[in-house]
């Protein structure tokens, strides 16, 4: 029988594990599976575009094991009641080719979207970053906020979104983490004096989220919502004063901020970065943006993850998803 | 919740349908949706090769509803007491992204690659079809003979394969259903006589199972086991002598028996067949072939067909593969 880790289960992992050692945990594989980077099968995910949005496939192999996930990116979802992104993973055994875990991954992508974003942060924000601007209090909000708390000791925060019921979510859920917390009216008043700027909107359009004046020396940019063709919060200008990392460039150059700019525009893979195993950051002025869209290999890492301590925990029901006959060659037999 | 129809459901759903019906109801079911074949995005699957077989995932969309296809085909598995092809598939609202059926699809792939073989054959095999060659008694055997009892009328069988238990297992499964049997020594025995000659063999290589001095005229071949790069069954010659039908050409020069043909080799799509609403054979002693791969709109039409019925009859469970939260914009409060 397959391994099934659905919302509840998770629910009970994460609160078995804590979310923060959950987070860490996870970046952890994360790293892992980047600095192997050569060992998987890689290639730009399969997407439907329909007028109201995108339904994605993601898969990805090291040769032992494959994992896909599907994911859904709808903006007016929200309108509707509904989560803006939906997403489940498959976690399956190479040399059988049977699924041997599914899971639900909408919470699982906003965990290891943080996860990944903070890892990335570690490697290329200044040492001594603590203060986080924050764009956009939607469904990833918490998660960015409590990865960048439990892997780089960020605790003051300055919030703004368009939508005022957001932010106070946002606080309510997050107000007895040990944050101090600003809510500030523009953009631009929220990134005044934050050493991390973190871009998280769902518009499905083209966005500028960050222009050129607002961008001070030595700020780390992560930017999350620009992810898909059309999709963008940075302006140009901006991504032109620093210097810009993405997860898989083939991918990036399609769906990140960087689809702006020119074919020869300069990006570093981050696999490079944590292979080195040192801060990428080659002077405390300078500008470092993670341009994520989220690739596949990091919803690989989350499925390692969760299996792993799925079965630690012995947390995880069976799905009769698989028909199994006795004898391999009488399926019929199983009706 | 999303609605799920595993092994045990669809069990029900065929002895609540009657399995002859089923084939009949889904061989219309595919039949329409391949005559509105322009309403589709298609493409050829994603295919993950390794030493052990591959791992695909077949999606296809109309606009309206979304669908996936995870399948594996793995020829040593049997070995090992697993499937050599398992599979599930997930059905979902173009409009939200939103999944709404979850299908346990190994039983489900034998069910709509037979129907989709009757559907073809009905228009291509000669009207007095009685006699069916059928070599390979491994999993899909049973479902493809009662397929070709359904729609063709098909009452006799010649049967061969390599395993001699295997065509044991498929009398035992077949002794009540009507048919009048031979088990014969050889293929060469098995097609003698035959109206139509259903190839259904596992080996991931190039096989010869039917060589040019074989096929009589006036055949249908039904050549289902040539499914992959390097997975052949027909000699190029037999597909020389005969007019070859196929389901969507681009994946088909691919992975069907044509891989072994130039690129200018002649084939008719099959939509083309069913929009006309009449046979195709041009005359009595034609050969025709459907050179099947087995196409992401069959697994659609499968989803589309079990979606309905399951409603109809209530047979189904519950997954909590999506967190719900009650405000949107909340994810986190889900934890």
């Amino acid at each position: 029988m397959l391994r099934y880790v659905g919302v509840e289960k998770t629910k009970e992992l994460i609160a078995k594990i804590g979310i923060e050692t959950f987070l860490t945990e996870l970046a952890g594989y994360i790293e892992e599976d980047f600095k192997r980077w050569e060992d998987f099968e890689k290639e730009p995910r399969y997407a439907s575009h329909s007028s109201g949005g995108v339904i994605e496939l993601m898969p990805i192999s090291d040769g032992q094991q494959f994992s896909f996930k599907y994911v859904n990116g709808h903006p007016k979802n929200f309108e509707k009641g509904l989560q803006t992104v939906t997403a489940f993973g498959v976690l399956s055994d190479v040399e059988t080719g049977y699924p041997i875990l599914m899971a639900e991954m909408t919470l699982g992508t906003a965990l290891r979207t943080a996860a990944m974003s903070a890892l990335a942060a570690k490697y290329l924000a200044r040492d001594d970053s603590k203060t986080m601007a924050l764009i956009g209090q939607g469904c990833q909000a918490e998660f960015q906020t409590l990865a960048f708390k439990a892997i780089l000791g960020v605790d003051t925060l300055r919030l703004y979104d368009v939508d005022v019921k957001a932010s106070e979510k946002f606080v309510r859920n997050m107000k007895e983490r040990g944050f101090d917390i600003k809510l500030c009216q523009s953009s631009q008043e929220a990134v005044k004096g934050a050493d991390i700027i973190t871009t998280v909107t769902a518009d499905k359009q083209r966005a500028t989220i960050l222009s050129d004046n607002m961008v001070g020396a030595g700020v780390h940019i992560n930017a999350i919502g620009g992810d898909c063709p059309g999709k963008t919060e940075l302006a140009p200008e901006v991504l032109n004063r620093g210097r810009v990392f993405v997860e898989f460039e083939e991918q990036s150059r399609i769906e990140g901020d960087i689809q702006q700019m020119p074919d020869d525009f300069e990006v570093t893979e981050l696999w490079n970065v944590f292979s080195q195993g040192v801060s990428a950051r080659q002077a405390n002025d300078e500008i470092t943006i993670f341009d994520s869209v989220g690739f596949a290999l990091e919803d690989y890492s989350y499925l390692r993850y969760v299996y792993e301590k799925s079965n630690t925990f012995e947390m995880y029901d069976h799905l009769d998803l698989l028909a199994l006959p006795e004898d391999p060659k009488n399926l019929f037999g199983v009706l």
